[in-house]
């Protein structure tokens, strides 16, 4: 990985995660998931992508759905606190070595000039500021259904070598909220962010650059229990990959679904303020078996494998790097893998793991 | 089994499904579970046993926890619709051939006369109508905490051979709501009614008698979920076996606690009305994978092998018979066994099973 | 009234409330309200009546809005057990010496055979037991709202003297849940029962016959909540008359909406268990605060006053006879009235009202 | 008031809200109120005052309530960014001309060094960042009860001259999130942020300095809606001003409760992210009657016109100053005053008003 400590420069101001572009191979059907069942707000579609937002939300989109010869990840845009930051940005990433790019306004639909750059760990990242305003859907309860989503909450990301990673968003002013680490100090996930939630961006260890999953946030539990609800009611329970729950880690509950294409997208709610400067970092066990589920409840093998491939910002599938550092999945579930409960406990297989 | 058409007697009028006794090994454990955690209300307790009642009922309890050997189901008890049925319940009982006792009043503290009897599924159950009234807490919101239980809702019973327990609950004028079936129509479970929800009693089938479970309602789901979230608060989250979900089979959103013997507990809500003589019965296949959970979240293994031990009308642990039908774990779980999300879908193993 | 003692004949078997027919003056505007505001299902409609039910109900319909002349209550329908029950009806009728009418199958769309009555109170009354099944929408959660409606639970009336109405009541074999008198023993209200829920028809004091209103029951509150929302999202929020909050009588939580014409909907849920024959009941006294709401919120005068106009069995609208007891507004909220939130309490005027 | 436009001095940099400290009457009867009903945690107390926090906070804590002679709000106090700003608040203040105190650490329990100052408005204000941290109940869901309390959210102030206070707040940096006018640009409040929520300070129009309410948030609106319930249960019903409702303004869901001594407690959630630069802000008409409730439920005159005293640093109750803007109740609800669900609608008076 590129020394991200390797420059002085001023790192661009960054408000939060603003939206994502995931490629998808057939846009009926993934319109038919993100519209259909999730139930966000298009603001503009057409042949080749579509532009979807969240009811709270008055920038153009949070989301980006386009037609592409191979599902990825095309893009993950910050908000930068204003136009001034892009310059910044320029000059960061400059000095830091990574390809960056300017881009016109209107180069993406609704967004004013941007900056897009390939970051140290891999991803195609664009930062803005200016971007069309809409109509914000806070109080169109016409319009909201069951689910209703309120907004985008935070990207999560697999990376090889996570205390590096951590390292580099440090140095964009991101601050760690929680992560999971052992008792060697191997660090297996991170949470960070820029707005007082608890995270914009998690930081997964694993083969990367890939992309973990995106994550929306509602009002309340009843919504996310809802999008289960639907999806049997349309006989795609199997898209439901994980949860309902409650995490350990930021308290929030939780749901992971996977759209037509496997991208992860997570339904979320419930995490709590950081916004003072000395927030408590909570670091969990690896071994807590409440750490990814208050509950208990195990965690499918699935959510620590897969991950979307990600583009570099020539739309080329970039190759992914190994994680070298132990593995959450083998460290936990297993043949020598083990978690606890009680931390006194003798220690155990997970819950249903153990059973089969 | 006793051939249940053998008398044409009238049967006791079953008003519904009012009270369990469960054999627990010890009292403090089990009144922290049962107290502490569920939040049931206290009737009375001295040394041997609990009376616990849920904030909307208004008889002396609905389960007692008594200090035993052996971990195991004491007695199950129906109400009758007045204290004459005792008379017509030991006739029909008496004419089945089964063994039945008459217990005075206050032989169960709080219960009137009574009469027991060993079924011909081989459970010991009771039928009474004088009870002890108590106040009823529905409005005592100053006591209900977040994960408050309105009442008692129904049994589940694991007996070797469904369609015949069926013909002895019809016997009783219990009517079918709901099954799970497979394509040759082998019966895997059943649920049976006389209050006009989904039933006072289900018959799942396996090695039995045994004890499945005894579930209690709730008004909504936040109340379940944060029984969830209370386990997990002190760290006894492996006591959730499994849950919370949406049943396929009655609609009811569910979880499945296990108490510190194991006696299996659900919380359940938003089951429907079936009290009209033409109640639509639905027959779920044993391969439809949202048919035990609208989600299609696995089953745990446990959940099909694990059940208590019944006692005798003398206290004494029952063997079991086995189950000579197909189980349902080995058609959709085992080796051979599969299930589907989309009847016409290729079949596949359970959704987290498979990656295992 | 006539003297509903004048008989030994033998009630019909009612089952529960089962359908309400109201005359609505525009069938657009009522239809927005009904289907796009309530999200009831369309059974059927053409250009003279839509047949509306909801999402747990497999009977054609639980409530039909017809165009006509005047905005009216048309009949209240309640199923009986079983088509036997039709003959019984009209014995028990014809010796009470009321009005009594058969009806042939299809007479009303999807409903069977049925008997019109008109009812010692003045209400035009149907007995039906065959009806047309439809498709039970409990887990069609990808029509469901986010305020869906479950099922019709109850039909409340007024009438000028509650107990003779109650007598009729039990003649009819429906027992009083809850009621509200003073210490002189009026009585203001009374809340009626056959299926085991608080009632199937409350009859309140007033000048009657009229009809105060029809309820549909939710699983949630979070689904009441919603309605709200989505009345102020539309700029219908008058249309809100009272609520949402939580009954002293039935424990319920609810909210009072009028429909185009003034009719009175009530959405409710959280009522309790009463199927036990003996099932105490609750008196509460007409000057408690906290019996009409819980949290002590003021009824709003209106709620008092109006009520839809009652056809007879030709579609003329019938005249209405004064109550002569007492009135509830006026001893808890006129000049003279008063009422207390603790009994031993300086007695004051409700909430808002003292302060305007 | 002081020209707050008098100084170029630099203003300190407010995190957030962060504690209010108010005087009661009788400790004991407060700490029903705030501990046994609204469940707050307490971190500290002895015979003078109860120190108390919600269950996400890990400050000392949100809430002092301390036994004296007069019921009124002893102090506001925001947190700031760091031990520096401080200083800059003592020149911010003193360049301004107000009154300005140093306050050495521990002067407030659990608090470290502190600046207090008489700000322009009237308000008794500090400014801290250092604080003992306690433990965070975040997960503590073995101690949450039914009705828990997150954080605290807001303060609510009353001063007579609201474009002057919010000239005053933004030269602190705060923004304005929404505010309520008339066609004459008479302003009647201003909600104000610095944390990326709707507000940190509202800005009521009246005679001041007040205090209108301190409002601490929940996560759903089933918290809120336990805390009626409870009151309900303990007969203190009259506790409950106004609300549940859902606001216009913020969109929050909402609950007013009076302590004691009649000190406004607001009990809130659901509101939106207010963090991008260009958050748009909302302008409401005074006369539309879903401003302050979505719902157009009235509000409570009192709500209007009654609030608490505010001490001055020496502990002497201040004098108000009236306002001589219009007043939002004489505009909206009093002989001359209207307020419509439509835009184009026949002006009327308020819901419930109108039929009083």
């Amino acid at each position: 990985m590129t020394d991200i400590t390797a420059t002085a420069a001023t790192p661009p101001d960054v408000l939060r995660c603003a939206y994502a572009e995931l490629i998808v191979s057939d846009l009926a059907e993934s319109r038919a998931f993100y519209v259909g069942v999730l139930g966000l707000v298009v603001t503009y579609e057409d042949d080749e992508a579509i532009y979807l937002r969240a009811f709270e939300e008055y920038l153009h989109h949070s989301l980006i759905i386009r037609k592409g010869p191979v599902p990825a990840l095309a893009v993950l845009a910050y908000r930068v606190r204003s136009p001034r930051e892009l310059d910044v940005a320029v000059e960061y990433y400059t000095q830091l070595g990574v390809r960056v790019e300017r881009r016109a306004a209107g180069a993406t639909r609704g967004i004013g000039e941007a900056v897009r750059i390939e970051d140290p760990l891999g991803f195609p990242i664009e930062f803005f500021y200016d971007a069309e305003h809409v109509e914000r859907f806070t109080q169109r309860y016409d319009v909201h259904g069951a689910g209703a989503i309120s907004r985008l909450d935070h990207f999560n990301v697999v990376t090889p070598d996570v205390p590096a990673a951590v390292k580099y968003y440090e140095g964009l002013n991101f601050r760690v909220s929680e992560d999971i680490e052992d008792a060697e100090k191997t660090v297996y996930a991170a949470w960070m962010f820029r707005k007082p939630t608890v995270h914009d961006v998690a930081l997964t260890g694993g083969d990367g650059p890939r992309m973990h999953h995106i994550a929306f946030a509602t009002h309340e539990r009843s919504q996310i229990l809802h999008l289960c609800d639907h999806l049997g009611a349309i006989r795609q329970s199997d898209k439901i990959e994980r949860g309902p729950g409650r995490h350990g880690v930021s308290n929030a509950f939780y749901l992971y679904l996977l759209d037509p294409d496997g991208h992860r997208i997570e339904i979320y709610t419930h995490d709590y303020y950081t916004g003072d400067p000395d927030n408590p970092t909570i670091t969990w066990d690896v071994h807590d078996n409440q750490r990814r589920d208050w509950w208990g409840t195990p965690v499918v093998p699935s959510w620590y494998t897969n991950a979307s491939t990600v583009l570099d910002l020539d739309g080329v599938p970039r190759g992914v790097e190994q994680r070298t550092d132990a593995r959450e999945d083998a460290v936990t579930i297993g043949a020598d893998g083990f978690s606890y409960t009680r931390i006194d406990d003798e220690p155990a297989g997970f819950k249903l793991g153990s059973q089969l």
